[in-house]
């Protein structure tokens, strides 16, 4: 397998190997019976049968999630994993490298839009370094907003990929178990809910690779614009993503590969943490297309994840129409969001909160007193359902 | 004008005009100072521009309503008519008008869907019968979700329009001219956005009444399920519809005149709100077919209301397309809901707060020293915009 060719079959690299391998046996099905239980539920409340359509599969999938037909959302948490991509040294991107030290600070201290909307959902936000290029600058924690930093850098950014792999093996499965290891730290700590965002510049160049390696659609079908780039530049883009390709031949049988040749750290911590979530039954909101690149691999790996996955929203980035499809994953919301962070999956978790408090909180028709559907009643009557 | 047929022109009735003219003297366009200053702050936030999409539109909506660069949403108000209709004798509902007075009860006690997602949003829930046929249970008051009941039912419920008029065009306009109060009285309050909802058994056939008569489409085209009517109920309150336009020949020039002939109560009281928040620059949140209806009257009143509404989500209801199309709004989510009672407002309305949250507490980049955009960098750089 082509990633194979750049790694030394290490210790560290087998455990990890093993850590993965554990976890993707630990993932089944969803729980039919837990299931059936919510919708039987839903039909008691004081509202026609299915009237809140989207929200009450919401509470239908949550159960199946989970295993209980009473899911809670008590504790949600925004992972943004945040890593450098070397292959902004071909000029991809809008913005300069250092933008993601400096919006990993802005995490911290509580001044991006993740945290503002994380705290519009209730949830604790934490960013984790995977592989930033340069030093995280100090701005500040706020207290009540801001991000809590886990240190897990791999290596300062990736190689650039027209070049070579951007990653080893090694690194790429490191990144994976330490998205593993987070997953169960929260599952420990007993988050209920996971959102997963990113920030890394250059890093829709990785997604858009990745997303025409599993999908086996076109380079140029799958790469948009990411924080808003020109038409030459876009050219550009693609061109560097199909230099990368031929340079690595990623093999899509081989996902873990595909991350090491073409992927970034964020993106495979990422892999690590919905599959780690998947595994201790917790759901996992995706936000754009850069997450849904880290599904697409979570899902290669194991095709069982993808009913614990939920779409938040759907992107502008072309490729993330492509990424739902082949995962079936219809997306809550389409507000033209390509910011990332994780700010599609934040609005989208309001949404899941409101979705459990119907099903907790609302009146059933017995304790309400409310009359059902009529069986057939009045003058001129062709007799309701 | 055919609504006149059946009015006297009281004294009251005659007030009540007068009034309902003041207020569509006092709408006015957007104010485009506070819109190009909120898009300029917009942009000196941390994110690529324009890069929050709909929330920003949203943000920039807002400060045209409301003339303030800074738009607030501190204090949200649902605002639920509820209303019975006489056409219930033909057979159009699954449901009897018994659960128009029982979902009323439910309002005030807080076990409805609306009391929930109204509690998720942080609103308080105003509750007005307009024309409930029968008594309101007592189920007691729940003092933190439950609804307050304002009193003003103007009868008890509307006529059969297959038989003749709904309502006098008297009725008509008092339920108009009670929700102008009404919007005023909120405004008085310091409320800073108002969602509109509904509850009455059988307003669907008003709504696609109202819809077929002032956007010319066929009564067919327009004409959905409501709670869940099986297929020869459909036909059946097609055909309702059809005879109703027959017999009351109404026109669409003279929209009170429209109201009164096939109409409800509850939907006439909201064309009042509608007017009234317009007038105090208040933004109004639609939620589905049943108060998009009531936005098409106030919007063939007076043009300029049409940008003062938000439209909060797409419902299934075959003719809310065809209203968003005409009052040229796209809407902010679409979650297959049905159920009305301003559930599909109330999720737009935490939405909201969302969008203004990011404008008033997002960091920009002069304050966390985050660099903009590369002119031009790196080797083999194609020159990023």
């Amino acid at each position: 397998m082509t990633g194979e060719r750049t790694t030394r079959a290490t210790p560290e690299a087998a455990a990890d190997q093993l850590a993965l391998d554990r976890v993707l046996d630990g993932i089944g099905p969803l729980d039919a019976g837990a299931m059936a239980m919510a919708a039987a539920h839903l039909d008691r409340l004081t509202k026609p049968p299915g009237s809140l359509g989207q929200l009450e599969t919401l509470v239908i999938e949550l159960a199946g999630i989970t295993g209980r037909a009473d899911p809670s959302v008590e504790q949600g948490v925004m992972v943004i994993a945040a890593g450098d991509h070397g292959v902004t040294r071909q000029g991809v991107s809008a913005y300069p490298s250092d933008v993601t030290a400096q919006m990993v600070a802005n995490f911290v201290a509580g001044g991006a839009a993740i945290n503002v909307l994380g705290a519009w959902a209730g949830l604790r936000v934490v960013v984790v370094d995977a592989g930033v290029a340069s030093p995280i600058p100090t701005l500040g924690a706020d207290p009540v907003r801001g991000g809590r930093l886990v240190q897990a850098r791999i290596r300062d950014g990736t190689a650039d990929m027209t070049l070579g792999p951007a990653m080893t093996r090694a690194e790429a499965l490191r990144a994976v178990a330490v998205g593993i290891d987070l997953a169960g730290e929260l599952s420990a700590g007993g988050v209920d809910l996971v959102g997963i965002g990113e920030m890394g510049i250059g890093n829709t160049t990785a997604a858009s690779a990745i997303c025409a390696v599993l999908t086996g659609r076109p380079v140029a079908e799958v790469t948009g614009r990411g924080t808003g780039i020109d038409d030459a530049t876009h050219r550009h883009k693609i061109a560097a993503i199909e230099r990368a390709l031929e340079v690595n031949g990623p093999d899509r049988r081989d996902p873990i590969g595909v991350l090491a040749a073409v992927g970034g750290l964020e993106i495979a911590l990422l892999v690590g943490v919905i599959l780690g979530a998947a595994e201790a039954s917790i759901p996992v909101v995706l936000d754009g297309f850069i997450t849904g690149s880290a599904a697409l691999v979570a899902v290669a790996l194991q095709p069982a994840v993808a009913p614990r996955l939920i779409a938040a929203h759907r992107s502008i980035e072309p490729g993330h129409a492509v990424i739902l499809e082949t995962l079936g994953r219809r997306p809550l919301l389409d507000l033209d969001l390509r910011l990332g962070e994780g700010t599609g999956a934040a609005l989208a978790m309001g949404l899941i909160t409101a979705a459990v408090r119907v099903r907790d909180e609302m009146a059933t028709f017995e304790s309400a007193a409310i009359s059902g559907p009529t069986a057939s009643e009045g003058p001129g009557d062709a007799g309701p359902a």
